[in-house]
């Protein structure tokens, strides 16, 4: 079966208290099933998850970091609010959020809104996913299983790709344990992180800048099971402890 | 313009020799554009990049870290074979390669193949995937656009996700240098990998296993624009330096 991909057109600028369940039933006739991407910078916006560059006191701690990364303390105080663990300072903060993602600067953004604003990501990305796919139920009376996404850096490999923040209606890892291959071995690989496949593949239709498609459904998307434990435990991060020697 | 995403089904179990041009293009009508992903471990079926433990001696620096990864010595030394440069040595080999791409056991595969077989990364995937192209030209008369992929684990992140291994007909990067946001700034990320965000959504749609889908074809996907620097340099790979350090 073809799986369609779909990118939402003509969505304004989103600004505190737009109802994005609803404007978006406005653009695309779902179907059940369906998987629709929203870009966590315009749910952000919408639910009001932004800061004023101006009200922000940065701390000393702030203050020392910024003097490294060449940044707005004030800035970097809106960064070390979001982090429970700096991973790195320089030459960029690598931090954990609440919910264990790892983010540059600890997700939060500059671009594609007001000056002298800041998007963070949202708080409870997964009450976020969920709230958004009960309010599309509400809307159009579908089914949509929800993604929010991220433009998010990687290790060894250049470039962004777009990685999975919260969602709801699948889980985050397919989880391939107990199958075998097409000889009949067990598989060693078992864990696909179906996820964030799906969200780097709908950030590529998101593009960057000005593209001002912060929606992306896909249509005929399977279903896989699996579990939710998307970020590794500190503990078990073979790359993280190595970076913590240092 | 929708994209639509199409898995190749109906593939056999490739051996050696086999013309994968020809046996895609008696099950897809493929359109000029067409992106094909292709999973790495049936190319290399193919085109016997693949290699028999039983063939294989190991040095007394393989049987050195198989003591500690608990492999067979003699797959150790197919990795390091395969390895420029060795990252960690436990509790999994990671290392990179003459591309420059970062892998566990520098992409060596014993799923979906014989018992004492090992399927190595094609040693040259540009031109493996400019030949693939090449044929499917010839064979289809369509001008296809090609990646190569792999299942390959993250940092931070649980679960693997595909990623490209070699291109043809694109860049891996769209570089959105000199783009502006939806308020006129100029932007903070600029290189989307998006080469690995199409071999993401593919990988997906291949699944793992005995799938039996080791092909699938993006049809109106747009073109960018970018270049092919995918992998850090290691002097500039901040991870990469830090780990080295231990
Ligand atoms: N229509 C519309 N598009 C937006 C808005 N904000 C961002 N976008 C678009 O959504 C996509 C992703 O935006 P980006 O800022 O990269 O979001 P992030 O990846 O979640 O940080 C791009 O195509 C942007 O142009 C908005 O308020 N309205
Ligand atoms: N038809 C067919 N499918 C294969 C073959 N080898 C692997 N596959 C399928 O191709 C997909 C990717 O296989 P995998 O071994 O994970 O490849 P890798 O990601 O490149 O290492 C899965 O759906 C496999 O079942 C083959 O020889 N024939
Ligand atoms: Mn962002
Ligand atoms: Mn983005
Ligand atoms: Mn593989
Ligand atoms: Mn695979």
């Amino acid at each position: 079966m073809h799986i369609e991909v779909i990118p939402v057109e003509g969505l304004p600028l989103i600004h505190q208290g737009d109802d994005l369940a609803e404007m978006i039933c406005k653009l695309v006739a779902f179907e059940d099933g369906d998987v629709l991407c929203l870009a966590s910078s315009v749910y952000s916006k919408a639910h009001g998850h932004t800061r004023l560059l101006d009200e922000i006191v940065p701390s000393a701690n702030a203050e020392r970091i910024a003097q490294k990364t060449h940044e707005d303390p004030r800035f970097v105080q809106a960064v070390l609010d979001d982090t429970t663990d700096v991973i790195l300072e320089d030459p960029f903060i690598l931090s954990e959020t609440v919910t264990g993602h790892v983010g540059v600067r600890a997700g939060l953004d500059h671009s594609n809104v007001e000056d002298g604003m800041v998007v963070r990501l949202p708080p409870d990305p997964m009450t976020a996913a969920a709230g958004l796919r009960d309010a599309l139920r509400v809307v159009c009376g579908k089914e949509i299983r929800v993604i929010i996404t991220d433009t998010c850096g990687r290790s060894f490999r250049r470039g962004q790709a777009g990685v999975a923040i919260g969602w709801s209606g699948m889980t985050a890892i397919r989880d391939f344990r107990g199958d075998h291959d097409l000889f009949g071995h067990t598989l060693e690989i078992t864990e696909e992180a179906v996820v964030d496949e799906v969200a780097g593949f709908s950030n590529f239709v998101m593009g960057e800048s000005n593209n001002g498609i912060p929606a992306v459904v896909f249509r005929n998307c399977p279903q896989w099971n699996g579990h939710d434990d998307l970020h590794f435990r500190r503990d078990e991060d073979i790359i993280r402890q190595a970076l913590g020697k240092n």
